[in-house]
């Protein structure tokens, strides 16, 4: 097989060692005559693996014992409007940080939450320009933050996806300290590269389909604090309680994503960890926003340099028009997934921890023959 | 391989072909050097596979211009909220026929959302006895059903996954009649084993892992009309509009879900169509309640005639101990899911589409066998 260079932002490339695994025992699980999506997810077989998931999330991230677990269905997405819908009390206020196209879809999700139950958002823009003309290149130093102390939780999304920017990349864009007030983060595509301290945050979620296996799952680590203060007056199925109580079981999770997830921790524990992956994670970034500073008449990044993500790296070349033949060239080269965000333009890799080294050496020596070829 | 006699209730067997289907191309999706799981909701490969998905769903049914086709996430028990709050406005009632475990379900969360929003539900429950003891043992007759015209709709659970009771099974218990009110039912273990009148239904909704693929994606065939109707004021990701407008594609659905959904419906066209599966599963019934009924001093179906589910087949045996014994033996003979939900006890035999006539002969022939035995 010709195996492609993935540099797609999310449904992205996993680890071939986790799909193989899959491969081999589709049909046969654990020798169970069995795949293991025909296991019942309240069978001894299935829970093994769910079991297993937990188990490395929790070691992996050093999760304390003040914070729960989850695995739910619909995503980052759904969760914009989850979380709002248990946090979010009559006449309170939640404050939302905004820095891209995603903290802005958590805000709209809230917003419409918060008109249902007479609650109310204060939202921080740290983009420039008017509405849908809106560019944000950078997320909000420690002074650009003022956190409001009565609200009942203040918002981020840790990286942007389509922007390609984030926080705490090189330190001096650190998490915002929010005091007593619990801070929540979208880390859809900033969970599982580095070591992170989780307790710091009362509530992180994160779309799998970046950094931990395919579509259709959303890890939540949540604090037992914001777990026992949800609202009981919205349907069971919403309410993080009622997932806490049941162990991700309540009602039937999408098991193969899980027992996806669970080959793709077990690659990240063989990997010796999250230090060891965050230094392969730095050095690759280090290699690709090298080729795009070594040609900056030919290649520009629009990102203030302390907001660079180390997961998404966005650039640009002269034209458009140049930015076409690049991602065809590039293609013919087997690397796929570089086009930006319809939204935005230019281009994109998506360097997840499933981006070897090599693939991204590649992409920066095709960078640097592309620019000296024009 | 030894493959199991699979008689899970749900995630449940699969059709062997789109297994191996899946498994051949898993790290080599038509030929493009990713796994299917792999490559963006975005682009063209998975796009291909999402639109055959819901072509062939709506051939395999006959679905009308008049309704959509969506695959959510977050299952049946999701749309037992999220239903109501589309649908139910400030004031309005909506009425649940409910004749099992699965009904209830839904009632309860209609009823928080109902609640939430200053409406109502009415009730008409079809089971025996009080509270948590009461016994589902049949679906009501025309003449046991009472529609209410002032409803917003009404709903029913069409086959009751752990009661093994079942609408239009024989015949003479039909899906209610209910004019104007338009008609909601959980499909979930009564969906694509026989042709439907689906138009009949305002919106049909299915968990997949029981005939349709595995855990994590849930079916919508919904009316434009219903989809019209919606709420405005809900977050958009609970609006069923939002998902119609985006072909399901608004957020990232399960993408390898949703392949192996193309893969089984598939499989079924290539069987001939849901007439002939109806034929294959009415000869698996009558082999079954063959056996049951052919020993009456040792098995029972607590089930009334006319309402028994051609798709979940519950029975008892004389002792409990004889229950467990039964399941232990059949075992040894690699049949398994034959335990009954842990809230009802006895023997369950889920017989889907992927549950072969020589599978549900040979629990048959072992039900002869055992019986003698004792």
């Amino acid at each position: 097989m010709n195996r492609k260079i993935n540099f797609n932002a999310g449904p992205s490339a996993l680890p071939l060692p986790a799909l193989e695994r899959a491969k081999e025992e589709f049909l046969d699980f654990a020798g169970s005559g069995m795949s293991v999506m025909e296991h019942s997810h309240r069978g001894k077989e299935y829970e093994a693996v769910h079991d297993e998931a937990i188990a490395l999330l929790r070691e992996l991230l050093g999760i304390p014992a003040t914070h729960e677990v989850l695995f739910l269905q619909g995503g980052a997405t759904q969760m914009f409007a989850q979380i709002p819908m248990n946090i979010l009390d009559k006449g309170q206020t939640a404050q939302y940080l905004v820095n891209g196209a995603w903290g802005e879809k958590a805000l709209g999700e809230a917003k419409a939450v918060a008109s249902m139950f007479g609650a109310s958002i204060a939202v921080d823009n740290y983009g420039e320009g008017e509405g849908k003309e809106k560019k944000y290149t950078r997320v909000p130093a420690p002074s650009d933050i003022k956190i409001n102390p009565a609200a009942s939780y203040c918002h981020i999304a840790s990286n942007e996806t389509i922007h390609g920017v984030q926080f705490n990349a090189d330190g001096s864009r650190p998490f915002p300290e929010t005091g007593v007030v619990p801070l929540i983060a979208d880390m859809s595509s900033d969970f599982l590269w580095r070591p992170l301290d989780i307790g710091k945050f009362g509530l992180a979620y994160a779309g799998a389909q970046k950094n931990i296996g395919p579509s259709g799952v959303v890890v939540v680590v949540i604090s037992k604090e914001l777990v026992e203060k949800g609202r009981k007056d919205i349907p069971k199925i919403f309410q993080f309680r009622t997932h806490v109580e049941n162990k991700s079981l309540y009602n039937t999770p999408s098991t193969f994503g899980i027992y996806m997830i669970r080959n793709v921790l077990s690659w990240l524990k063989g990997l010796g960890g999250l230090q060891k992956v965050e230094e392969a994670n730095r050095k690759k970034g280090a290699r690709l926003y090298g080729a795009i500073d070594a040609n900056p008449q030919f290649y520009r990044s629009p990102v203030e340099k302390e907001s660079r993500s180390l997961m998404n790296v966005v650039f640009r070349l002269p034209t458009p028009e140049l930015e076409e033949l690049f991602i065809a060239e590039a293609k013919k080269r087997g690397m796929v997934g570089l086009k930006g965000h319809r939204s935005v333009g230019g281009i994109r890799a998506s360097i997840y921890n499933a981006a070897s080294y090599e693939w991204v050496d590649t992409l920066a020596g095709f960078m640097e023959e592309f620019a000296k070829g024009k």
